[in-house]
């Protein structure tokens, strides 16, 4: 393609993106060349400030500017209930059902003894810090359900059952609007495993 | 969604881009915030180049750097056929195709009386000077095929046959792969109108 170098640059760029192929990126790009300077400049400074404004909540390593993130900070969601996750974006996804009035732990990853990642690499010596002040009654593990999101899970229980705290699992099963017929085996086998008298 | 105020502010700007809604806009905005700083840097640094270096081609009116584009300096594509486009981005389409060694006029828009859009809005005069010039055979009109689109390529058309050369129109009808059954009615009749003996 004869595109100017600028553009190509910028295309380029935004190719790297997640889910964003060549042919996204040059829509993008060209919808960039043609927009407002104002919002070219808006966009472009909003990329550079979340790098350079955003920290981690000092309480649930969360995503912050300054100390604390907007969930610890509010004094309506309560410490009764923390909400073990694995990543920022995990905090998000359950936050954004609005059922949950409580506060989040984030661990920064999963145990992955394979990779090197054991509890150390992770951000578990605060969280247990942090139940040990005797806040929480429930904490609720909402690591992912693959291999090592189970291990964590396990392994964070074993620790934090002798605190006297409850730890559940969030349930995994068929998704709402879900076709058992297609569902895949695990998935219909934890189903079947987690059910709940009627 | 407790987003801090820069990560919020970066999804929303992100969300102004074309066909990039909320929840995409979140996994973009979490992903250049882990990402690395080098990228992040290039990323917001390209965006604000594109705006900044890219200038109009002073003889084909597309994408360029400076005074001509990279198509209209290259010395193997040749005058003989112009292909006349609506806007950059049907130019990059049409170059995508490698059959077509030609250069191109790109309109910067479609004539619409409506919208108070005429010829003068449109880089026509520049388009006739150069056919002037008379290293033109055939003028290819790429123009969309909507009512707008049409209209400009039949008044392109009436202007550009009295200085001697070809005006051919791009082909419309069932595209590649598409299926009789199932195409619409106005491309279907346009396909039967432009029928060609075998």
């Amino acid at each position: 393609m004869n595109l100017t170098p600028a553009l190509a640059r910028l295309v380029q760029e935004l190719g790297r993106l997640p889910g964003i192929g060549e042919k996204t990126a040059t829509r993008l790009a060209l919808f960039i060349l043609n927009a407002d300077r104002s919002y070219v400049e808006n966009l472009a400074e909003a990329i550079w400030a979340v790098k350079a404004e955003t920290t981690l909540c000092q309480e649930c390593f969360g995503l912050a500017e300054g100390d604390l993130c907007p969930i610890c900070r509010d004094p309506q969601r309560s410490e009764e209930s923390v909400c073990v996750v694995e990543g920022p974006a995990d905090l998000l996804s359950v936050d954004r059902v609005h059922e949950y009035r409580g506060r989040y732990h984030v661990l920064h990853g999963v145990l992955a003894p394979l990779d090197g990642i054991g509890p150390d690499e992770l951000k578990i010596a605060p969280l247990l810090e942090r139940l040990k002040r005797g806040h929480t009654r429930e904490v609720i593990i909402a690591t992912n359900p693959t291999v090592e999101g189970e291990a964590t899970a396990l392994y964070l229980a074993r620790l934090i059952k002798p605190l006297g705290i409850r730890v559940s699992r969030i349930a995994h099963g068929i998704p709402m609007g879900g076709d058992v017929e297609y569902v895949d085996a695990v998935t219909l086998g934890r189903a079947i495993e987690g059910r709940r008298e009627m």
